[in-house]
């Protein structure tokens, strides 16, 4: 009976992820193409040196502003004292570095769940290489951005290594964060009054 | 007495940075290039679903690995409901506007401060447009990162807006986030044992 009951209810979650849901997304999106328009935003404050503050919250998506958070997240940039700082907090190529990760990480367990691909261990080591004279404006040759950045993923799931192979290119192909760092993206920075 | 005190003692902090220390900073890799080079890292482990956990504190830079942080940065990224989350931190690509207010606001004090221009009051606000078509593989004409990312900055400081405009041009060609993001950047994702 048991084995039977496995195979007639499929399971309501893989990786932590709800099936169900997520089927019920793409379905949405597909009839709808608006809904998978999402605006992302950040509040920045400069408090001192190179120390600020961010404040996320509200972001626009499904069609709608979101109301689910009922408090902001916080996040501290800082500087080690190599970089006249202080290590008030990580510094902003470092929040970059963390935001590939976990993008990586997500997009790689959401794309596994789509297969069918159980994970049971998922990490990853990022080292990105830059040259500190392009921000100092020492040498207008030398880009001020990383110059490359490693992954190196560590995975153990229920599948055949060519299936992690496969799945490790297409996350690379369609991670929102890898993508913005791989391709050129516009940044327009404007002037405004308080 | 006090102003020919002023105009005898330079400064010793503009911004909240330290001005001697910049200098030797400048001077030291102006006399040896390799001193710029650094190489950032970050850990991260999966956790469940849309969620997982970076680990940062080594580098290397100025020649060395610095010791200078006796523990590690810690950051979540969680996702909201609609995207089959429960909030557990902010998202990879709200980490990623994080990294980019912090690097472009940094980057501003810094030269600010070169050019002898002391900085009132400095905030951003970030917003980015996304289309999560491109993420879910539904429409491979659809870039999965970011289309565009808008910055705007209210700065008041003790200078004319003309500066404050040059000061704006010069930190989107020389902050390392801006340019990691306009720029194709390669990222390596490769497989490893444990």
């Amino acid at each position: 009976m048991q084995s039977q009951q496995n195979v007639s209810t499929p399971p309501t979650r893989i990786n932590g992820l709800d099936v169900q849901a997520a089927l019920e997304t793409i379905e949405a999106v597909k009839a709808d193409a608006g809904l998978a328009r999402f605006q992302f935003r950040a509040h920045n404050t400069w408090i001192d040196g190179g120390t600020n503050r961010s404040m996320i919250r509200d972001f626009y998506g499904v069609g709608r502003e979101d109301a689910s958070r009922t408090t902001s997240f916080e996040f501290i940039n800082g500087e080690p004292p190599v970089l006249l700082g202080d290590n008030e907090g990580a510094n902003p190529v470092e929040f970059l570095l963390h935001a590939l990760a976990g993008c990586v990480t997500t997009t790689f367990v959401l794309h596994a769940m789509a297969r069918g691909i159980t994970i049971r261990e998922l990490s990853t080591e990022l080292d990105g290489d830059l040259d500190v004279r392009g921000l100092l404006g020492l040498d207008e040759t030398v880009s001020p951005g990383y110059e490359r950045i490693r992954i190196k993923m560590n995975v153990k799931a229920d599948c055949s290594d060519q299936e992690i192979e496969d799945l490790l290119a297409y996350t690379q192909q369609h991670s929102p964060v890898c993508n913005t760092v791989c391709r050129p993206v516009p940044v327009e920075i404007s002037r405004v009054s308080a």
